[in-house]
């Protein structure tokens, strides 16, 4: 195939580690008054498209045809470029030679994907402090989950004794975060791998949080699987992978049944139908592939490599520095943690503010200062109670939390960032909370819907 | 919110029933020597971008933001976009007030859906002329499959008697396609959802082939589900629907589990966890939603309601008489169909000719006209074994037919097309059929993985 359908990958290359994405000079409106660029630092929930990942989108679309079925000359080279995705993301893990890649919706369904596939009698471990995505799937398992661990040492202890405790000589998988979605904290993947291990256990990564951040290599690691989502790695276009060893996935009963997934359909004499399934990753791909979300995903993939994990690591550690140095000189501050504040971590950091209901500091940051951050619980609410030391309640409103909750806080504001995010972004946030602590809010503000919001 | 991101909607639009999609331009290289524009005839399986769609996603994806999890400005424009989506999709499907409509990735996902949706019990009939999503996801059910009907009458006739014969009182299914992936005949869907309903049965409507082609109404034709997908309505951005009854959707377990789908997670004194799961469509929407995909597909909606369907169906139906009478001007050629010539049907049309391996002739077509067609079973195995009268097997390669299978042909070739299709396009397929039939190839063939490609 000849035809150029690539982005040049060198017309937005940046040796800062500051990647240009798309909305980096999208302005909204203050409450206030005047308008100002936005900062989004919620990259943990959906990060902006790279501007190289929407122009190799672009380039390609006029492209676009179906894969693995037409004769035409645009479905074979569309057919192409989703394999040659499938190899990019292959090298971005570190796949070994025999491991599947398989292009899900997000980790979310990645994950339900591996559930889906557990040998029979298969136990699965899991830490409650877990995103609901790491921790809800196993419905057709014996799960087990565990306590939250208060150090990295403490989680791998945690888990061989409860690998110890286990019925021996039947499956199991341990299902670990590489980076907490809410505190940012890195686990120690390597060490729980090798725990796992020894014990006769696989494991799957959820990297959902650490593969936009942090080189991920599932050799390296020595894990079983990995799981990560495009829209958390700048490639928004609703696509997933799921990766990794390929014996319980060929053994399992497809996961979606259709067109794609299945080589054989014949009736019975019987009248019944009977399917003879894909081997390969096709085999959990039922349905048209999502080529322009694979495409997506390898480009993201490749402008990370390109740039260089060192120095896109250097620049968020600069950027993590400003937000946790920034927010410790405000008292009234407390950041959430689970293995202390000195332990390693991505560009994730969830806190609350003493007098404050995160809602009302959230809604204040974003009417009065044009910052998106997000407040709540993260789709992880064991652990945010366990951080939080109480019973966090639905989020949303204005409610102080001491009237609502004996002093307690309802829920935590999350600010996340990555590639993507200039240095002025987080030290507008920093200022922002630093003036809205010192000074209140400018606005006044009402709970609409649950939610709170400026009152007009 | 007052941003604009919608793009101008008024500066694609045509009256003459031709929209303008992504790829018209595009040029492909003939083995033959010289390049010409290609002509997409690929569209059930995947139809090109239209051009209002893309520039409405590329004016969205500026303001991309996480949905129903960010408290910053642009997270709230994207809820926003996301829930007015589902809006403009319950419009174009004339969903009743209480009918739930889902986001998935595909129609294969949407049927997949509605399968672990199923009650107990649930008995499911199918016919066996299905295509392969519609056929294989009732995994867990009882599945009668029906014979192939050969009049719209005998559909009927035929659903009525295996709905009689069925276990009384327990809940039961229809699925039907709206119109055949495979011959684009039409189906009797209002008669069927009559037979159904008239005997305690419910109905799906496999409408992936009907929505880009003609208007489909939930209430008027009485079913209670649909199911479509983007990327054959001129939306491929990874997003399908399954939209109609809550019930069934409410009181099922959750599609995927994970984030957004679950209202409330608690770990229990036993030290278990325990979820309260969302009752709306979010139920079955974990994971972040595919806003760009859904944007998309909305955007799609409108486009063709506001070109009009009797402007489109018009055109498609100048389009269809092109190809068929073209095509019943060559001797050699034998349309599929299960309901007769005159049978209404959208513009997909599949065919075999005599003394020509169809893998053969459609390589031909790309390589020497530049035209995208499909070859082979077109994931509707058992109706195309109906069809051609013999047993088709794996797809592919370069041999005759009458060399491999006694005469019989293999599989078949299927040209498709759509609101983005020039006339030059079915002309030029016209003519190149004619021309090959007549003349052969100018170039030579071979086998090569199973598909039949130029010699180099």
């Amino acid at each position: 195939m000849s035809v150029a359908i690539a982005a040049d990958p060198t017309a937005c290359r940046d040796t800062s580690g500051l990647l240009p994405v798309l909305g980096r000079d999208v302005t909204v409106p203050l409450v206030t008054g005047g308008e100002v660029t936005y900062a989004a630092l919620d990259y943990a929930a959906s990060a902006p498209a790279l501007q190289r990942v929407w122009d190799d989108v672009a380039a390609y679309a006029p492209y676009y045809g179906s894969v693995h079925r037409g004769a035409g000359y645009l479905s074979q080279l569309s057919t192409e470029l989703f394999e040659n995705a499938r190899r990019t993301v292959a090298g971005f893990l570190g796949c070994r030679a025999e491991d599947q890649v398989v292009f899900t919706r997000s980790t979310t369904d990645s994950l339900n994907l591996l559930a889906r596939a557990l040998p029979a009698g298969c136990q699965v471990f899991v830490f409650e402090t877990e995103h609901h995505a790491s921790l809800l799937p196993w419905r057709d398992a014996r799960v087990t989950c565990l306590d939250a661990p208060r150090t990295p040492r403490q989680a791998v202890e945690t888990l061989e004794r409860a690998l110890a405790d286990r019925d021996c000589g039947g499956p199991a998988l341990v299902c670990v975060t590489g980076a907490s979605n809410v505190t940012g904290e890195l686990w120690p993947v390597r060490q729980l791998a090798a725990a796992a291990h020894a014990h006769g256990a696989r494991i799957v990564l959820d990297a959902a949080q650490l593969a936009p951040h942090h080189p991920v290599d599932v050799t390296d690691l020595d894990v079983d699987w990995v799981a990560f989502s495009g829209h958390k790695l700048y490639a928004p276009f609703g696509c997933g992978v799921l990766a990794g060893r390929a014996d319980w996935l060929r053994a399992a009963e497809p996961y979606l049944a259709g067109g794609g997934a299945s080589r054989s359909v014949t009736r019975s004499s019987e009248g019944t139908v009977d399917v003879e399934w894909h081997e390969n990753a096709a085999r959990h791909e039922a349905g048209s592939p999502n080529v322009i979300g694979a495409h997506s995903i390898a480009s993201a993939c490749k402008a990370l490599t390109e740039t260089g994990w060192d120095t896109l690591v250097a620049r968020e550690q600069h950027l993590i520095r400003t937000v946790s140095e920034g927010l410790a000189q405000i008292p009234e501050v407390r950041i959430l943690s689970l293995f202390g504040d000195d332990a390693p971590r991505v560009g994730v950091i969830s806190f609350v503010v003493a007098g404050w209901s995160s809602a009302h500091l959230a809604a204040a940051l974003s009417a009065e200062y044009g910052i998106g951050v997000r407040d709540g619980l993260f789709c992880a609410h064991p652990l945010v109670r366990t951080l939080l030391g109480g019973d966090p309640q639905t989020p949303g409103g204005c409610g102080a939390p001491a009237a609502a909750s004996g002093g307690k806080s309802l829920n935590a504001i999350r600010v996340s960032f990555g590639a993507g995010t200039p240095d002025e972004h987080v030290v507008r946030f920093v200022d922002a909370v630093r003036e809205l602590v010192r000074e209140g809010t400018r606005w006044q503000y009402r709970t609409q819907d649950g939610r709170c919001v400026p009152a007009v």
